[in-house]
């Protein structure tokens, strides 16, 4: 079983320690990003004015709206692969014709070098 | 331009009006997202007494998480695609060659089968 982190962040202006199985990197990275969200909108105007619920209302429904973009991301890249794992599965087949074939036409060929000889 | 929606959603049992360039059929799976996301968080316990900015703070650690965890998933799918790719590439290669020896088999082939009926 993974040992227990515990990490102090900094998340929008304030010391949090956070607890949990993750990699201390990983807990600082997903504070940093907290963090980026937060400034990006603050920058963006008119989210200074809101009320405390709102400001984190916001925050979570762009935190979701990344975590939709990049699962539908994933799933864009799995429909890809598969694809692509039929077309390689196409192509390997065509391959192991084509290699049977090539050991058909060396042995008939072997075969009439031999009655060329012969005859 | 896509034109700009607006949608009456529920989250944590507070009517939200949600406006953006996003269909109203993703807004209302974003709110759905994150009700299920504090019904969880509410679940598990503890979470009930916490105040409403760690409660706030805890959802949005939580959301991040599942973006990060779908980002590592496109990321390693990315990796695997390339690494798919380039094996795709080579079993094209294998196939390009092998189709060139057969036809180099072949026309030997017809070249003996002359000579033969012709001795």
């Amino acid at each position: 079983m993974p040992s227990k982190n515990s990490v102090k962040v900094m998340i929008d202006g304030k010391m949090i320690t956070l607890g949990g199985y993750e990699s201390e990197e990983y807990l600082q990275k997903v504070a940093n990003y907290l963090n980026h969200k937060i400034r990006e909108l603050t920058e963006a105007g008119g989210y200074r004015r809101l009320s405390p619920e709102l400001k984190n209302l916001l925050l979570e429904l762009n935190i979701a709206d990344d975590y939709f973009k990049a699962k539908s991301q994933a799933e864009a890249l799995e429909n890809d692969m598969e694809n692509q794992n039929s077309e390689a599965y196409d192509i390997k087949q065509e391959l192991v014709a084509a290699q049977i074939e090539l050991q058909k036409l060396q042995a008939e060929n072997e075969e009439l070098k031999r009655r060329l000889s012969d005859s």
